[in-house]
């Protein structure tokens, strides 16, 4: 019996202090972005404890930035008195492809090529690291902590200057055997474009649902319009955005709602054949494009049901709610699930 | 050390037992198709010890299949002299789409709606028994025993009287929230088509990449070219298959050459499409079509990487190599996994 208590004690013991241990336990967000670096210290439970952000500096052919990281994520803890060894480890998010090695083939908002952006991490701010693509790791983030609910197969779709996308399957992230999975925005939708996109090829969906591809459209109706545009709430406006498109039809332009059409259509259609590719529980919009509200998700699931398979035209569609933190929101979770 | 010993011939006496356990156990995979019903016997290890087939006789609002079921596993068990507790179970595939509860909303092929069928196969034959989607079976079986080689990551399309599809992700089949992942058939590849698909939508891929979809397009192409098609391979054919625009493009013949292109450029794009949602090791081709044999992926390739995005231009293509076996050895997959 003695020996019987004295384990027991030894083993609550050990219990508690893991406990203790588990509690102060942290992780960095970090969501490298070509203007800007939004990083989140987190607790292991994922919890957002404290978010801010740097400016990205480019110089030397994009190596400064990880000296800059190095330096906020140095001063972040020494605030905190967060001892190192309790810092699970970091995990970033970058706008590029990333291959099955974790080799960065091309990334040119950062100057960066062939490299291995983990390894660096880890090398120069000292602590372990994990890498993977931005839209992904923000499809992760709205999957686990947005939208006041937690998905496990979601298709997540950004509609920001370009189109990126990102597939949860099974509460993971899909990376593909190339780093290409649910790189939605370069789905061919109109064979006959002769205007390239930046990948190099013709008709890809982010030429017309990004709030870039949006304001083209905008410009091009008004174009074909001509003397009948006169009075639209767009004739006028100097550089039309996404934003005016939405705001016109909110209004009930006519100009505005073909636009609004228009995006719909193209978007509900791509949707329809990915869901029958990959057949999530719900199909999360995202990015500057979704601050509209509602209206995107009408506009496109309108067009959705009218090309979609029929057992999975009921799809569930939301709106994305972490807004900008959810790249660093889905960085934790790599973190936690793979560190 | 007495005890050790005991203990010892006790432990490896039942890894003994096991093993021999092990190597009487009995899968069954039964693809059950519009006309027949493929079966095959496997031990579980994956090989296939017999295979054979009956007709589906789809009287009785399709439930008759079920007693021919148990009939000739029954009959099957008692050839060989199969103790029951030594089958494992039934995987049975089925040519209609299964909800995450293995509902069967719909099977024309069958007659059958809003049905468990893996419920039924295991009440009439008195094992137990799953169901999945038989080209998403047929993906598995694939991935797992096609090809000399087994891969984790795939995409299966099959060419058959419609196009059928089926991906495997980490070396499972992806069902989809609403058992449609892998529904390739599907993606709507041309939205100012005019005619109806099955499914009841308009511009579905197997319109035109099916070998239904192949000769009508020849019949187009024929009429198109009127006189000029004078003396083609295919002028005078009564009902032109797509093995005969094969054979025709294999004798050089212009008209087939040009059918050939058309389906080559419609399928090489949805598949640029379909891997830049999920992007796997390898596209892997079947169905009858797939008999013409490295002609169909030459013409697949050559427009998939012309529509590619670039990091994943790169892709494998392979002909599927187990024929019709492909379905049954997904079922037995489907057994050994999940029983």
């Amino acid at each position: 019996m003695h020996i019987m208590n004295a384990y027991a004690e030894r083993k609550y013991g050990c219990m508690r202090m893991q406990e203790l241990k588990e509690k102060n336990k942290y992780v960095f967000g970090i969501d490298i972005g070509g203007t800007a670096c939004k990083l989140g210290l987190f607790s292991d439970d994922g919890s957002l404890l404290e978010k801010w952000q740097i400016p990205t500096d480019r110089s030397n052919d994009g190596m400064k930035v990880f000296e800059d990281l190095a330096e906020t994520v140095d001063a972040k803890i020494r605030e905190r008195a967060i001892e190192r060894h309790n810092v699970i480890g970091i995990g970033a998010g970058v706008p590029a492809s990333i291959s099955a090695e974790g080799v960065v083939q091309k990334c040119p908002a950062l100057g960066w090529s062939d490299f291995k952006v983990a390894d660096k991490i880890s090398q120069v701010v000292g602590l372990p690291a994990v890498c993977g693509n931005d839209a992904n790791l923000a499809a992760a983030g709205e999957a686990w902590k947005g939208a006041n609910h937690s998905y496990s197969d979601v298709v997540f779709v950004t509609l920001g200057t370009g189109v990126g996308g990102g597939i949860i399957c099974n509460g993971r992230i899909l990376q593909g055997a190339h780093g290409c999975s649910g790189e939605l925005g370069h789905i061919k939708v109109n064979p006959h474009e002769t205007k390239a996109d930046g990948c190099g090829g013709c008709g890809c969906l982010q030429q017309y649902a990004s709030a870039t591809g949006i304001a083209n459209m905008a410009e091009e109706v008004l174009m074909e319009k001509g003397d009948s545009a006169r009075g639209s709430y767009l004739d006028g406006i100097g550089s039309i955005t996404a934003k005016d498109v939405f705001d016109g039809a909110k209004k009930g332009d006519e100009i505005s709602l073909t636009v609004v059409e228009k995006f719909g259509e193209i978007l509900g259609r791509a949707l329809a054949g990915i869901c029958v590719v990959f057949d999530p529980e719900v199909v999360i919009i995202g990015g500057g494009v979704s601050a509209a509200g509602e209206i995107v998700i009408d506009a496109v699931r309108k067009h959705y049901v009218k090309w979609a398979f029929p057992p999975c035209a009921d799809m569930e569609f939301r709106l994305a709610s972490l807004g900008n933190d959810a790249g660093i929101y889905g960085c934790a979770k790599m973190v936690i699930d793979e560190l």
